[in-house]
């Protein structure tokens, strides 16, 4: 990163955009830009902004004029790095929260600034120190007599949940650019993604992301592997599946438990395991009446957790049950129409009704793609409404809701057919179609659809980038380049992916013993999925602030949830194969004694797995533990030091 | 506490006593005294401590002249509250970390020293200070040339694994333990025990042991209430049960959970729920071949984790599965015993031949408390043997080995019953002689035992206290008391207690409903537990150092795995009752999966719950939460203080 007096007229290296609303009234542009500028001993946040002169609109549009980049001096980033608490790498190859007073005891600084701290972690940094600008005592955002402020709380927060801040967003680096996505997805390699390089460049929540794809896709692999001649030399012997129901059962235990440790290694090697979690700040769309924050001691409004309760227990709960119901019946219609569309293959059997049984089955998937989203939507407008105070009570109440259904809703029906119907032919029918239907429509939707809408959206736009491209060596303006990136769609965090390989992993999980095929589309599902991912964070999305993530967060937790479900099902499949069959010719009762037993001993047996074997690795535990105990000594001597001087001071006042 | 000049001729509060090896050279002791006595600067724990003068021995014995007692000044024990990071109630009445600066603003704070440290506190920085003695340029202990000592470590710990320090306790403070005894079984009254007293005098841990025990008895109220109109007027209706086992199924989910927010509040109460863990030491045990620390890079004997491992899973693993096939094979033998004895009463029945039957399950009943008794033994050689480095990771392996022999000595015998011979009423015999028989066995073992021990040991001291009793006015001279300590038993803290409320959850938990009358036996036992367990701690044994315990510790999780398996059992039991199988007269199968379906949502419910009900209460969360606010505000005020001087002095140096 280097120090340049770009294209816009600014004499700072511009690092995050800020849009206010085009209406925002010079009174509140101009308080809100003093409060940034003030030094930090009055409050303000003491950063670098300015007015992007944007020129005349082209083509006679009226174009918003407030938009503002925001900078910093390199003292002040180094300041604000030591307060955002981030963690850097020392000279002993440990990673340690940085400090000014220690500054030149971490690895790669010079003193001048160049290269210490990636643009990101810049770019966290400022975001971190606007968001921390709080309200003195003002009353309310001048200009805007109904955007109320309240001393202590954060300004940004407010303006956001009042729509007078539009967006704030990072600015991309696009040389920086240009490396990441060639050695990321420009060229078909056989080589694992450049995580550092992910990480430097996006953060450490999206880096884990792209980690754990890669994860996944390697480890399903020997399964892909074993898939593959089942499929081919005993298509029709659909019950000799006994092998692959065990192999699923280790698999999916052992897979999580050293993605637990590998995902720590990453973390610890990004410096974001032993972080510690920031005071967390009321969320933007929070809102509630005056009264005592219990915590602060402060005026402000909150919200009676028991309105939280009757919302969740009595609107959201019975909403969601409500659509757990509308999912099963979509499921009865599916079964009934599968039933009719036989019979009449059955009658009169042509070319024609060949094809019509696969009819439902892509109609039925289709139907499931279309309620998940539109439930998805739902329950983001319910969770919003539940009015949760803080981001991550917020994300887990959405994600419970999100993932209840969706697994529900996806996996009902082959539930169904398995343990009810007990039709294995038809599950195996059925679990291809729903697996191929739902990742063409997921990919479609996911990379395609973003960027034909793009398209549309700003085909001027378009045009622009074009010409850059055809002038790539020639540097876009800088008032361009921000306006053609405030424009681009926001990305919205990684919460999709991670549904999507949620469900993949339950479909793998759960019933691939009988499809052995299931592991191969997922393989190859999840590579276009790297490059398309990649491609959309590169081409198509505003790009994201860094999230300074130590894990996946409560996703660890879903697909463990998985993976015991994995075990229930695998057994019970066992169970019900005619191979284990033979073994109880004469009773069905010990058969499924035999089964139940084995499958608590099973359970029983993970949990101790899961128990005993350490979620960190031990040289990262050692390493842990060493700085925790030279801080611990550094403490000690301080306390020695102070004693020292508290006896000597008493000494001489007593003499 | 006042300090005091008391009799054996000390000039200050004797706290603690320390007893040396009678054989232990005087180069030695007073190198361990000036040790003590040194100032802290120069590396010493600065304590104040004296010999013992014993006087002539009576009846011609030579007692062990090598008794000394430790007490501090009171400034000394401030500055050693505030390292041993003792926490005390805030003028606001909250529980914060007590420091020296702050001192004036902690509740009941004089300034004099008067009863603001509790004698247990006191005693408790006396061995914290005294463990935190550690090496300096010493290679071995003076007098002691294989005595080796590492720069760094705790010196008390080396003498005490080389068996130099004999034993070191707090002394009892008579005044108090007569309040406290009085108050908390010296009458028989119908009202709680004095949970805050006994803290305040054995410390928490010991505190938290008898708050469990009572609400696991109050707990048990509802089930013995309910059980003994079940067990006078259905006695042969055994199989009635259904409503019994789910109000099982229930209760012992909800109890763990219940206890967990009522221990966290216990624990917030007495300031230990958000005490931080010490760096801890090397367990008195450990020994290894000198090597490099790998944490603070010191030398220091260490013993490779392989090696350690490898003693685990190939000796105690190994040890542990021949017990267990042991424990089976006596059960065998039982099962044989009780049939030849049944056989023996069809042929011809008299009254002997029916007081004959219960003699196998009696004689049963001692055998699986002398195995369990003579494994455990085995378990601490083996498990001390394994040379676990700290004291955590020892208590871990020896308390899941202990655990996993006696559920499965205890149990084995009923499981068979239940789910392989089907037999009810056998089981309800085998439980009611196993409880009962197991609980007198204890009573002895735990009461009586200590206390015959005791009386024949030192008849002499008994008789002491026979005629200190007849002279309860009289102070007994301190060199007596001292005496008179040293030789009581050594209380090895609430493992044992624990184990046996374990067994008893799980007698109740598992097989109650087949026989009820089992909650109005633990409740009587409990009750009469309370007592002597009371006594023995105030009566029989030395003082236990205080143990700053948050909470129950890794008997939490034991307790809540005897609670799934009892979802399982009584499930199962359930299943198996005729009053549900005239539901399904036809399919055996139906009723099997039915079963197997409702206790696995169960089990889901279960887990799910116990992932909804917050650990600590509402109100104990917002308390810690505003103390974790004050000090971040207290922080950044210091940042920013810091902040302006270093501008301040920049503008200075620039002006």
């Amino acid at each position: 990163m280097e120090p340049s007096s770009g294209g816009g007229g600014t004499t700072f290296q511009p690092l995050v955009v800020l849009e206010l609303a085009s209406t925002t009234p010079e009174e509140a542009v101009g308080w809100l830009l003093s409060r940034i500028r003030e030094r930090q001993q009055n409050g303000g946040a003491e950063l670098l902004v300015e007015q992007l002169s944007l020129g005349a609109a082209e083509g006679g549009e009226k174009n918003n004029q407030n938009l503002f980049v925001v900078g910093a001096s390199w003292q002040r980033l180094l300041h604000g790095a030591e307060e955002s608490g981030l963690f850097k790498e020392y000279s002993d190859g440990s990673m340690r929260g940085f400090t000014c007073a220690n500054k030149h005891k971490f690895k790669g600084f010079t003193g001048s600034g160049d290269g210490f701290l990636s643009m990101a972690e810049c770019q966290y940094i400022i975001k971190h120190q606007l968001e921390a600008l709080r309200a003195k005592e003002e009353t309310h955002v001048p200009g805007f007599s109904q955007a109320k402020l309240y001393p202590g709380k954060s300004i940004i927060r407010r303006l956001q949940s009042k729509g007078i801040l539009v967006q704030m967003f990072p600015l991309h680096d696009k040389e920086e650019l240009k490396r990441l996505s060639f050695s990321w997805y420009q060229r078909v390699r056989l080589s694992l993604q450049p995580l550092d390089a992910i990480r430097d460049y996006f953060g450490e929540g999206q880096a884990l992301y792209f980690g754990f794809l890669e994860y996944f896709t390697i480890a399903l692999l020997p399964m892909a592997v074993l898939g593959v001649p089942y499929y081919l030399f005993d298509w029709e012997d659909y019950d000799k599946y006994v092998l692959l129901a065990v192999f699923n059962l280790v698999w999916c235990t052992v897979l999580l438990e050293v993605w637990k440790r590998y995902s720590a290694a990453l973390a610890y090697h990004w410096g974001t395991l032993s972080r510690k979690k920031a005071f967390e700040e009321p969320r933007p769309g929070f809102h509630g009446v005056l009264g005592l924050n219990p915590v602060t001691g402060r005026e402000e409004p909150v919200f009676p957790s028991v309105s939280r309760q009757l919302r969740i227990y009595l609107v959201s709960l019975p909403f969601v049950l409500l659509c757990l119901y509308l999912s099963l019946y979509v499921m009865m219609i599916y079964f009934q129409l599968e039933g009719w569309v036989l019979s009449v293959h059955d009658e009169g059997p042509t070319l024609w009704t060949e094809v019509l049984t696969y009819i439902p089955s892509v109609v039925y998937a289709v139907v499931i793609e279309a309620m998940n989203l539109a439930y998805r939507y739902a329950a983001e407008f319910l969770t919003e409404w539940e009015n949760h105070r803080r981001e991550s009570s917020y994300q887990n109440h959405l994600v419970l809701k999100v993932l209840v259904f969706n697994f529900f809703n996806c996996f009902a029906s082959l539930f169904y057919i398995a343990f009810v119907m007990q039709d294995m032919l038809l599950l195996r029918q059925s679990l291809a179609t729903l697996l191929i239907t739902s990742q063409i429509l997921n990919q479609l939707m996911e990379a395609f659809l973003p960027y034909w809408l793009q398209r549309r959206r700003n085909k001027k736009m378009i045009r622009k980038v074009l010409k850059r491209r055809a002038i790539e060596e020639k540097e876009l303006p800088l008032a361009e380049q921000v306006r053609l990136e405030a424009d681009m769609s926001t990305y919205l965090g990684t919460f999709d992916d991670y549904l999507e390989l949620f469900l993949l992993f339950g479909y793998v999980s759960l019933f691939s013993c009988i499809f052995p095929l299931a592991a191969v589309l997922v393989v190859l599902n999840n590579i276009t999925e790297v490059y398309s991912d990649a491609f959309k964070m590169c081409k198509l999305f505003k790009r994201p602030f860094a999230d300074p993530a130590g894990n996946i967060g409560v996703w660890q937790l879903a697909f463990e949830t998985i993976s015991v479900i994995a075990v229930v099902t695998n057994c019970a499949l066992i169970g019900m194969s005619p191979q284990v069959k033979v073994y109880f010719p004469e009773s069905a009762t010990q058969l499924i004694l035999w089964t139940v037993t084995a499958e608590h001993l099973l359970l029983g047996f993970k949990f101790i797995l899961a128990f005993l074997i350490p979620d960190v690795p031990k040289h990262i535990r050692v390493k842990l533990a060493r700085i925790e105990f030279e801080s611990l000594e550094a403490l000690k001597k301080k306390v020695k030091h102070l004693l020292m001087h508290f006896k000597l001071n008493r000494k001489a006042s007593e003499a």
